[in-house]
Formats: C-alpha cells, sequence, structure tokens
C-alpha cells in the first residue's frame, strides 16, 4: 500500500521534470523515501529510461546504502548521491535532479544565486550555495556518493539548514533539490529554475548582489514556513 | 447580479494570469472593484489556490478596508495592497500583481523600465517606475498595506498619473498593474511584461536610456487614449 | 475573384504573425496590393481587431492613396506607411508589420542587424538597416505617413534595392518587412525575427561587427534569389 | 527493405529536426548511410520542400559522390557536404545540419563551446570546435563541397575524433552533427543546441573559459561510452 503510493509519487515527480522542461532527453531524476518501517527504503527512476515510457512498476526500490531490494531494472546513475542525502538529511522525503537550463548555467558559473527579491525569498531563506569542484581523487574514488559528500560539507561548512535552503548547485554539474515528499522536491526544483532564469536576467540588468535586505527576506520566508505561517488557507 | 459579473470577470484576470505566463504555481493575483454602491465591495483571488481550480464561488468579497463581507477562504495575501490602491487610486477598477520574468527582473534591478519605443509609449505615458525599497519598520509594521504605501509614494513623489501610467515596479518585489476593471488590468500587466522583455534586449544591445523623444511618445500615447484617440473601431 | 483571392492572402498572413507570435495582442498588421489593372488596390487589415476574430469580409480596401474603396471597418492606423511604401517601391506586393521580439530590440536600440552568418545571407543581402528618428515636425505633420518616408529616404540615401532587403527597422518603433506577395511578406517577416535573435546571442558573445565576408554573404543570397539560384525545387 | 527502412529512419530525422525547433522554415536537414552493400547510398532530405510535407518517396538516393541514384525532386544543396563527410568519417551512419539558435550563435561569433559542465561532457570529449572561415577561392570553386572540407581539415588539423565529439560549428554558418545513424544524430543536434544554450547563459554570468577540470568531463564521458559505460540499460 504505502509502498504503492510512494511509487506513484516518484512516477509523478519524474513525470513533472519532463512537463515542467526541466531536463531535456532522459537527464534528472527524482526519488522518495519511506522512513516509516523499521527499515527505510528509497524509490527512483531507472537509468536512461524515456520518461514516456516509465510505469510504477519500472521504479527501482533501495535500501538507504543503495542496495536494490526490488526492480529489474538499474537504477538512475545518481543513485548514491540520493541515499547519501537521504541518511544525511533526515528531515528530506524526496529528491529531484535536473539539469534545467538556468540553474545549471549558475552551477557551470561556480556562482552561488544572491537573494534578488521575494519570489526567491518565499522558498529560499538565503543564497542559493554552489559547492566546491570535486577533486580528482573524489571523482576516482566514487564520483557519485562524493557528489553527495559535497553537498552535505557545503551545508555543514556554511551552517545551512537543509529545510530553509531546499536545493543546491553542484559546481560545473546541476542542481539538486528536495522537500518533504517528491511532489514538495519537484515543485522546489521548479522554483529554483525560475529563480535563476530571474536572477540571471536581474545581474545582467545590474542589480545589486548584496540582494534584498535581510528584513525582507525574513519577513517572506516565515510568511510561508514555520508557526507563524499565514500563506494559503491552513 | 453585478457581483456576478465582477466574479466572473476577476476569475477570468486570474486564469489569464496562468495562461498568459504571468505567474508560475499559485504567484499572482487578480482583484476587482464595485464602486457603484454605498458600500464599494472588492473582489479578490484566495490565497494559495491553484488557477485550475478556482470557480466564482471561491473568490473572497471584502470592502474598501479588507475585511471580509463574504467567502470561506481566506483571501490573497496580497489583499492589503490592493484595498489601498482602491482607496488611494479612486480611477482604477483592477489589479492584477504577477511575478513575471522580466517586469520582475527590472523590479529586482531597482530600475525603472526606460520608454525606449512605440511598443512601451501605446501604453505607458513615460518610464514604468519602480518604488523604493521599503524600511525594516515597514515591514514589521505592516508590509502588505505598506507595499501599496510605497507604491502610492511613488506616484505621488513623481506627480505621476495613474491612468496614464498603469502600473509600477516593487523594488526586491515585482509588478502591480492596473486598469479601469480586471480585464484592462491583465492585460496591461502582459504588456508590462512585453515591453520590459523588449527594454532588457534593447539595453543590452546599448539602447540608450533616455529613450525615444518626447514628441514621439506622447503622439503615441495619445492615440490611443484620450479625446482625441484615432486607434481602434471607436 | 482576384480581389477575394487577395483578401484571403491577406487574412492568412495576419493570422500568420499571430500564429508565429510576431506581434501581441493588436499589434501588427498585414496588407497586399493588386496591380494588375488600372487602379491598384490595396486590401489591409482593420485596426485594433483580434486577429482571432478576423473574416475576409472584415479586411478594409483603399486606393494606392489610402482612400478606402470597400468596407466598413477603419483601416489599421498604419494604412499610410503601407501606401507610400507601394507607391514608392514598385516591385513589393505585400507588406507587413510586427512589433516581434528582437527586432523590435534592435529597432529600439536604433541599430542595424549586421549580417553575421548564412541564414540572414540566405534572405537580406546586407544588413538590414534602420531609419534615422523622426523629427519632431515629421511627427506633426503626418506621423505614420512620414513613418514611411523616413524607410524610403534610408533606401534611397543608402543605395539600397528593396527586392535585395526586403525589411527595415524603424528606428525606437519596430520592423516592417515586404515581398513580392503577403505570404512572402509574412515569411520575411519570420526570418527577420530569427536573424535579429540570432544577431543579438552572437553580438553578446562577441561576434565581429563587420559580418561574414562578403563573397560568402554573395554566394548565399544568389543561390536563393536571381536567375542562377539553385535551391529547392525549380 | 533496407533501403525502406533507412527512408524512414531519415525521414523521422528530419521531422525531428522540426519539432524539436532546431530549424525554422526549410533550413536545416538529415540524412543517413548505408554501408552494407558494395556500393555505398545516401539517403537525404529533398531541398526547400516543408517538414509537413516530406514522405519516405521525396527522399533522394545518391551514391558516395553525390550522384542521384533514385528520386525526382532536387537533393539538398548541403548534399556534398554530407558526402565528404560520410566519406572522410567512415564511422558515422546519420548526418544533422540544423540552424538551431545558440549553436548558430556560437558559429556566427566564430568561438568554440568550451565544456563547462556535465551535461556537455556526457556527449562531447571536449570543446565543440568551430572551423575557419571558407577563404574566397573556396567559395568560388566549389563552396558546399569545401564546407566539408574545412570540418575534416578542423578535425584534423586537431586531432580530434569525430565518434569523440560528435559535431561541429562551421564559423558564420551554423551546426553540423552526426551519429551512428540519423536517430543519433538529431539527438547530438539537439544536444549541442542544448550546450549551446547552458553555455550562453554561463558566459555571460562569467564562466571560466577553461571549463570543468579534465578528470571529471573524461569521467562523464566515459561512464556513457566505450567498454566501460554504465550508464542506461545495457
Amino acid at each position: 500500500m504505502q509502498l504503492q503510493s510512494l511509487r506513484e509519487q516518484v512516477l509523478h515527480a519524474n513525470l513533472e521534470i519532463a512537463r515542467r522542461g526541466l531536463a531535456p532527453h532522459t537527464f534528472g531524476n527524482a526519488s522518495g523515501i519511506d522512513r516509516s518501517g523499521s527499515k527505510p527504503f528509497v524509490v527512483i527512476k531507472p537509468s536512461g529510461v524515456d520518461y514516456a515510457a516509465l510505469t510504477p512498476a519500472d521504479l527501482v526500490i533501495t535500501d538507504l546504502d543503495g542496495n536494490i531490494v526490488d526492480g529489474s531494472l538499474r537504477p538512475s546513475s545518481d543513485l548514491q548521491t540520493h541515499t547519501l542525502l537521504y541518511r544525511e538529511f533526515p528531515q528530506i522525503g524526496g529528491i529531484v535532479h535536473t539539469h534545467s537550463e538556468f540553474a545549471t548555467a549558475w552551477a557551470q558559473a561556480c556562482r552561488p544565486i544572491p537573494c534578488l527579491g521575494t519570489t526567491h525569498a518565499d522558498y529560499f531563506h538565503g543564497p542559493v550555495p554552489v559547492t566546491e569542484p570535486l577533486a580528482a581523487e573524489e571523482v576516482a574514488s566514487g564520483y557519485v556518493r562524493n557528489t553527495g559528500a559535497v553537498i552535505v560539507r557545503c551545508f555543514r561548512s556554511g551552517k545551512l539548514d537543509p529545510v530553509a535552503i531546499p536545493g543546491v548547485l553542484v559546481a560545473g554539474h546541476a542542481p539538486f533539490a528536495w522537500g518533504r515528499g517528491p511532489a514538495e522536491a519537484v515543485e522546489h526544483a521548479d522554483v529554483l529554475e525560475y529563480i535563476a532564469r530571474l536572477a540571471f536576467y536581474s545581474v545582467l540588468l545590474g542589480a545589486p548582489e548584496t540582494g534584498i535586505p535581510g528584513y525582507v527576506s525574513a519577513y517572506h520566508y516565515l510568511r510561508k514556513h514555520g508557526p507563524k505561517a499565514t500563506y494559503g488557507q491552513q
């Protein structure tokens, strides 16, 4: 039951990647985790399969270490990044990786996305950080797992909260976003692309890299998040 | 009767925001006002509801101070900006707020949009102004109402006519546009995005910030507006 | 018969403006001319009518001086530009005016579009020229007719051939394109937008303003035009 | 049988050019080659025919020197570029030529596309090279064939492998891409456009022209290509 529901949520998030144009071809992938039992399991997209052809049964089930529990197809080549993030960020329940245009451009330029407006502040409580590049030995000794490791290092060293900043740019690569579940993760991936696009145009128009005042960004973030949220219907 | 018609116009304007791609997700909102009776009332979108699911009955009715008169859902979180604008600009009958890409980029860059061509001059009689940023105490003491207040201050201090300049950029936030009713407001929001886009490309090509000569912009504005208008079928 | 056929071609060209996204709202217009009889007549879009609602019967028929011969609606507000071009450029049979994004940006920046590649050279035998701005007295004494006059002056003073260069940018305004008939005019308007877009990106990447060598552009233009053309099926 | 299958693959690749928006109007063309028999033959799009109207029977069959073997229509005006590439690059089985926006802009700027990220590295093992411009005598003595010749010269002089770098920018013109067959060629043309777009945005954001470290690009290329590939389902 629960597994079937998670399969459907993960499938839906993968289809949203394509529908929203966040990744061409078979780039991009979404996963979700069920932490309710004694042995958490991860549901993830198989590798290199067209979005149009995906069914819930194609999805691959693994444990938190990436060992396959169920599924006849190879899991996404990014699996070890996902499982490492699930182990290190216990608050998150879904992860989405895209190669969306503007977020990827910021990642390729190795620049964090400054918080230049309230669209950004409503979702990300501070700049979207960019990781360090992987060192040669990190590529050689486990590229995919170490992609997760540089993300975690980026958050730890910057004392960043993955709940308040639900996404990151991997330098020279592309964005990862996450949320409480697969649906929120893909929403965050989509918003990340939108604010990356807005910031690109703004910077070309000379927007101040310092961004908006902290009292504005805090106001906007907190009206949508936390115990005093006032946005929406509850 | 009149209320029902205004509900439908406001619903339609909200759907146009989505259809024209002026705001992703639940960003953006449209409202309208009926000033014909002794107690004017405002019809506005509920907060955080998907455009696809909106019905006329979901819309919220308030008085000019933002007190709810009818409706079971929370009104848009931007309600107090709308009602303040309706109080201060008695000529306007509809307001649309978007986070459209290029207009938001100019807002984030805190730059007014110069009048660089006749596309602009046909709708806005001068540059599209940008407000000052809100001060910390303005955020703390009523952020949404004070968003309206900085807009009004921008027009008062610049001696601008809200009929001749039917929109504004809120610094570090996004645009607001208005018109005689909800339909004209959303048309102005759409044109504002288009001229923001044209101006972005033009400025990158080195367009003069002074813009086109005043005698050209005046000619264009007046052929579509006022007693000597010659454009269209009446 | 002939009139009915021209009505349909002009209607189709107007619909193509909208379908190809060359002008939002009711910006933009297409016309055609029949020069076969003793009294040439022009078929043009009415002013400010939505493309979606246009029928052949809505089109307005005028003589070469812009006097209405048939039609109950007001003609396009740009009529006098069209008729002046038909009088001065006897080789052309259709005219299309748009506010397409990139061509308008070059027009707003008052810069000619340099010939940076073969896409351009296949259609325009040299840079796309930009007119001078209209003087104050030209705006006052007949803005629309004088828009045609600055176009003609631009071609005369630059010794340009309107057949080899089937379009122009009106400074601070937008492009006009033309062709042997309405269908070719709208094709040229569409290609003009495409090469304006390519040139915008290229210039930002540092493309040389001198453009491609003359022997390349001549080769490309002549393979599609004139007695030695080899492109296509005849 | 084999011929019929290749006709269908080539038709499909040509339709993909249009469907993916890689070339407006009749710009762009795809071909395929059958090298299995003693006399290899090439299947190519006819010149200047609308994509929408193409049928398998419209395609033109030629030998490796471009002599027509079957077909009543004129072959693509770029035929001699295709056949020269098939002769010089015996590993390739399909070629696609487009005028896609961002790849063409880099070609017009005469700049190679640096490898700025893993999206690029997954498909192109190094920068996408740009040819030298054609000399005047090369244009005069066989422009189309010499377009192929400058491509081959570019690969030979740079010691580049056309399998590892399945595409090129022709200076002042546009891209060519290739693959094992027509389907892979059009996929490469599409990815080339995507990485050209990403690189454009990245460079404007100040991305380092040196690109990502060689050990990252090698890792990414080799995970999808060669005997140690791990991507996908086989």
